[in-house]
């Protein structure tokens, strides 16, 4: 298949995590975690974070997200999320079904939480017919390609603990914002006080993976079990664990990340002196939304695959990935342009 | 580490399952399985069974058996099953969270259900304060490694069938059965009349990943929803496709159980001579159940790692895989012999 | 304590019904439903209704919509609804815990849904990733005492037929809003086409009991294992049936719906006369939504408690009920009059 | 209808019963528990058990059990029960759906636990494949109709607290148990150190209502979500109260439970003089279990309906009621007297 601009799961693996994965299968191992990759990894974790975290690895973003989050609201609960957020729209009503409490949503133009939208659900506190707010659920880089600042985390952060909240950080792109922002994941995550993070392996070019991650060390008493019962403890579990050595033991995150981000930049840039294309979101991370004549998108879209995000508007989800070149990016703005003088 | 009979699952990746995850790395793909290799994978298992399947891959067998069990038993059902199932004793009341189905279990020595094991449970059908029963799970081969004979799956589906109870396989080691009754999956899945099944890949040299196969395809009109739901969906489909497809379209599939076997059959063998071991399980697959002097069982698991089944009656779980050699059968063996001789 | 506009279930039992209680206690019936109160209660129905639809009772509103939601709408399903709705703000998530789907919400001003609200969520239909919208729950009269007109309802059923659509409707003030546009339940919920309804006993004077009913009997099928999982089974079933016999089979219903509406129209007459007073909904059944001075709220609550539906805009709801008198409504308007020319 | 052996809940509701709610019908209460029945209800619990405890009421037995069992059990935890115990086979699957907790069933002659069932489940305690045992739950009187004696109990509960577990009584027909034993509630259940309790009303003269009380208050800090979420929460809450008052706030409670056992004795006495008829479990409580000439069941049922128990071996159970008189006793043993010279 072509390469596309659709998602970055279309990409497949980074050579070099195929190259750990092939490495670490040198015979026996523990299962279930117990093997000597995933206690490095573990100890990778802490030196990128702090000591003081448990880690944990499950298979897949959905997995990550719903077993974190349900072990930390009860089914009673409710979780304050953007209404773009992932656990919101993306994951079939798994948060609902397996974790049974209830998401609050606030609609944003930029996928972006504020103590503000944030405010308004700390009503009723303790009346026994609502669903109790306990976690606030942010996306970093968001589903829209923003980016939280290391301020506006804390910010969220702080608001949150003083009313008895905690946060969670869908990280599905969390390497893409931190190289964005460039910080260290401790200055993001650590230093701003996040609790729990879903710590994003697959679209930054593992084969399948994600980590969950307790900042906050009580949350992790049980969540071996809710891991488990929830369906997402691998048996082989070094494959998983080697990968993530692979991705975050080098540079090899910032590098994929890195690239995939200046990908975005550039067909932004490139968009952005089109006719009639307008950019709708800040360009932060490795995705671009924009406005696209809505004549030229199937001819575009059988050159480089990618998806419409609204039917109504026609504005499209451009993603980049650790493996997009320089040449696919300029031959997408040259022909939407061509086809953009024709359209004309 | 060293080679162990802990599990079938200690094992690493079959190499030739590696060079087939490195040739699938092909770059970009569509994500969730509208890929090549997904399609090509459910042809194949087309070709093993029978045209008319539906075919989903699952990350792990655990989520294999719930979204599977879950889309067909609805949560006033019930699942019939031997107590010894690994839904029942080895998934941390997943089937039950998930699916809110009651396990109505039989316990029986040998791991397998017969027609009279689930007749008495057919009373009371229609009253509303009682889970109805819906399916009858068999696993197959069963965890204490016996094996349904052709005929006994047939006449559990014969009985299932007139008495309105689907039949579900949990056929984590499928392969291992197949190649011990010399039998194709046709013969002993569709020929018999099976209704959906948990095909397995892990414990016979995948890296991870499992099938769920629905023979009887109006069953699988809402599954994808449910694996989606269950948080089974994995992005980068095509590396379990692939998987697959380098397991069972050629004879590695055959090769790898066969070996196996091979080798739980030289370990009882050798068992056999020892004395004061009594073998508790026919040995019809990969796993061989003893009674071993508890005297001598640390030193033994120290040389080669194996699980306690029963702490009272000293009964050990021995687990031969594709990569348990002669050597290790032998010396495992000489140590016991040794052993057994100082501890007499 | 003294009368309250607080809720129409501050209210106690109609003396009618009480009557019908003691009655039914005549020596033993068969428990669960199986008693004769309960038979001649559900042939009430049909003659209210129609010959062909299945009733069962449950013990409270919110098992009523939860479990007549939960049997019509799988766990991968979603419901759209007002974001006012009961099913959404009232009920501390029991439709997600129970039923696992999602709830798609619409914020209204007045409550109530119409074709052009639904029309959004008929996207991505079949998508994997989405919770795929099954049911349309209205409620009846709405949260904020508007009503659907019988053409309103029609106009959404044919809108949610034409989209595989059910249509629920939520009728805990079922009889408020009968009476108030002066229909029969046919025409407003057979002739219409609504599907299945909760259909309110106790908020018009029942001491408790709701009814489950089903207009398209097919939705029936399994309801009765629902209900009893759904802990909604009562043993002494009479003591509800012989509630709704006496509540419906004369005019109980619209002597008590008939009253709380009038009371609550002399209400918002009164308050429409003093200074300084918006009311924010139109008044159509039992429940006055207005905007009062704040430094007088508190003062006001001691005569007569009501809540303060919204902190921030001073809004707040006064629901009458079959036993409020002219009396109280003329002192609670006098008192407001009295209040508010000393607080200008 | 007859008076019938069927059940203790095919008998209607004590005549005091009905007087209290007829007099608790007075005006307008705060709803959902806030009124002063409910407050007076509270007080006389505490009189009965001790000052330090929680109390609440839910709608019926299945609500109490699954809402407060699943408060204490996390959805990977598990609940030691009787194989006969009414969560495990009479609630349709509703502790699994609700609680997402597993049951570990001992089957036991007589319905009752001994430390010696518990134990064999404290294996593999901390290991995340395993639900993990938290709760042992005891029915008094069993469903059986046999009864734990004080001594029992506290046996249990001192096993299971040494062993991390806590202890709920299923209740459902305590007040017999404690008129059998010639014991207070106090001795029976708070002496003994028991946990939690579903405090059962309804088969002894209740209308409807049950209560849930937590003698160990650390586990009620949620409760009130769990009850609301588990769909419990009964609006006009009195209406519940006020019957518990009336029973137990004098003596109605044992006079009821008393009469009830005397009869069920009286049953037994008479039965054990017929030829062929075999009693099966002790006579405690308020039930009997007997082997009866099947050839007779068919026409003794149809002087007074009861259910036949095992199908297979024609045991049967008569349960006797507040209300059942010495004369249909009489009348019965007669008519099984005549059959039986008959059918010899």
């Amino acid at each position: 298949m072509k390469k596309t601009l659709a998602s970055d799961n279309y990409a497949g693996t980074s050579p070099e995590i195929i190259e750990a994965i092939t490495k670490v299968n040198n015979g026996h191992q523990g299962a279930y975690g117990a093997d000597e990759a995933t206690l490095e990894a573990a100890k990778m974790f802490k030196r990128l974070l702090k000591e003081d975290i448990e880690v944990f690895f499950t298979m897949n973003g959905t997995g990550a997200n719903v077993t974190a989050l349900s072990t930390v609201c009860p089914s009673y609960g409710a979780v304050i999320c953007s209404s773009a957020a992932h656990i919101n729209v993306d994951e079939c009503g798994a948060p609902e079904k397996f974790g049974g409490f209830k998401l609050l949503t606030v609609e944003k133009q930029d996928g972006k939480l504020t103590p503000q939208d944030i405010q308004p659900f700390l009503v009723n506190l303790g009346e026994q017919h609502w669903s109790q707010p306990k976690v606030v659920s942010i996306t970093q880089a968001t589903e829209y390609g923003t980016i939280y600042s290391v301020a506006e985390i804390k910010e969220i952060v702080d608001f949150a603990h003083k009313n008895n909240l905690l946060v969670h950080v869908d990280g599905a792109r969390i390497s893409n914002a931190a190289v964005s922002l460039g910080v260290s994941f401790k200055e993001m995550l650590v230093d701003t006080g996040v609790d729990f993070i879903s710590f994003g392996g697959t679209k930054n070019g593992l084969m399948f993976g994600e980590a969950v991650i307790f900042l906050n060390t009580k949350l992790a008493e049980n969540y071996k079990y809710v891991r488990k019962q929830g369906m997402q403890l691998l048996s082989k579990m070094r494959f998983i664990s080697a990968q993530f050595l692979a991705l975050f033991d080098g540079d090899l995150w910032s590098k994929n990340a890195s690239h995939a981000n200046k990908m975005a930049q550039l067909l932004a840039d490139g968009l952005s002196k089109v006719p009639n294309v307008e950019i709708t979101q800040r360009v932060q991370a490795n995705g671009v939304f924009a406005i696209i004549d809505p004549s030229v998108i199937p001819v575009l879209q059988e050159q480089s695959p990618f998806y419409v995000w609204n039917e109504q508007t026609h504005e499209v989800r451009l993603m980049c990935s650790f493996d997009t070149t320089e040449e696919e990016i300029n031959q997408f703005i040259a022909t939407l342009e061509k086809l953009s003088s024709v359209s004309v």
